[in-house]
């Protein structure tokens, strides 16, 4: 039998944390690889080579091993968006931002798509709690844009009436939907085309007097 | 042994189409709400009343089976969107149907988000035959967004030098991010935010003459 403990309670030792992140690892990337139905404890032993002791000492069960990945997962993607999300300023910032995307996926050659997302869609039913977190990380997520659009309103390359709030939605969106189906279609095009798109909108969404230098040479529909 | 046999040559009673139809539409509502961890052989057998013995009559395995859904699920929502997207020539059929897909979600409370984009999510990586197969249906949605949108073009809608083919797969893009989202968070406003934008962007692309009706009323951010 295992034990019942809160996760806040758990003390291990240096050498116990550095097991328990190996495990984490390995469990994050199989299921970005490979799905998360392939993602069975046995393959996650296997793929951290740890034995099923070691799982069970560190982790209560399975949904609390998948938390850990999301918490993972949401510092790592985050933590990479961050490095440009945080000094979004302009739409050479946002640019690059989305160059970033693009690069990222064609270095994994499309498998996976985003990991919170392919996370997201394979646990909002199953498990309430996993769900709760990735909501969570998806509105960490799109605060940095927030902020970083609400910057770029401050600094006069927005409209003061722009709503930032409901265009950080709508950037998070075309991301996700973009990656979902780059992943599907095994072709980085879909985001990149998305994420043109909406910084083609925002490019709308300039005060009148910051039109004249890139108004009319706005690419269309993409 | 299940005889191996290629799924084109398969030959059914009516009757025995119709069971495997039944398994289908239960699988297919079983991995809709419970997610496609949940969606086991056995749990499909109970929820469709059916046993073991014609689960593989049936279906030559899992994957046969999850094919057939994604068939199913693709009838389903392309015949739900055709409805509206076959007609679509105005920004008014446009709203239409951001609000079509917003009453559908609010409908299953936002549970299952996307049947399309939950299976290409959960099967890209472990089932490449799924993942081709959901790239196909992708396309096909994408393929009524691009000829409405080519219809509004040609209608004076949209500006002529405006590129349907990269605004559909932006559109297209809203829409999963939207829902994958909305899923997350249980709250239909994002995909219809997400929705708005891309509509509020194609509205930008209006030629000249027809800017006059709505330019300045038109909705910042979302």
């Amino acid at each position: 039998m295992i034990t019942m403990r809160g996760e806040s309670e758990r003390t291990f030792t240096p050498k116990g944390w550095a097991t328990r992140q190996r495990i984490i690892e390995a469990a994050s990337r199989l299921i970005l690889e490979n799905g998360l139905e392939a993602a069975t404890l046995e393959e996650i032993q296997a793929a951290a080579g740890a034995s099923a002791s070691q799982l069970y000492h560190y982790f209560e069960d399975k949904s609390e091993l998948l938390r850990a990945v999301i918490e993972h997962q949401t510092d790592s993607v985050l933590g990479t968006h961050r490095v440009i999300l945080e000094r979004l300023d302009s739409f050479e910032a946002l640019e690059e931002w989305r160059d970033m995307v693009v690069s990222m996926l064609d270095a994994q050659n499309c498998v996976g798509g985003c990991p919170l997302g392919s996370l997201a869609s394979g646990l909002a039913e199953s498990d309430a709690r996993a769900r709760t977190a990735l909501a969570e990380s998806f509105e960490r997520w799109q605060d940095l844009l927030r902020e970083g659009l609400e910057t770029m309103r401050q600094r006069g390359e927005l409209r003061d009436d722009a709503n930032v709030g409901d265009l950080s939605t709508s950037v998070l969106a075309a991301v996700q939907g973009g990656l979902l189906l780059s992943q599907t279609r095994r072709d980085s095009a879909s985001v990149r085309v998305a994420l043109d798109a909406s910084i083609a909108y925002l490019r709308t969404l300039r005060p009148e007097r910051a039109l004249g230098h890139a108004g009319t040479a706005t690419r269309v529909g993409g």
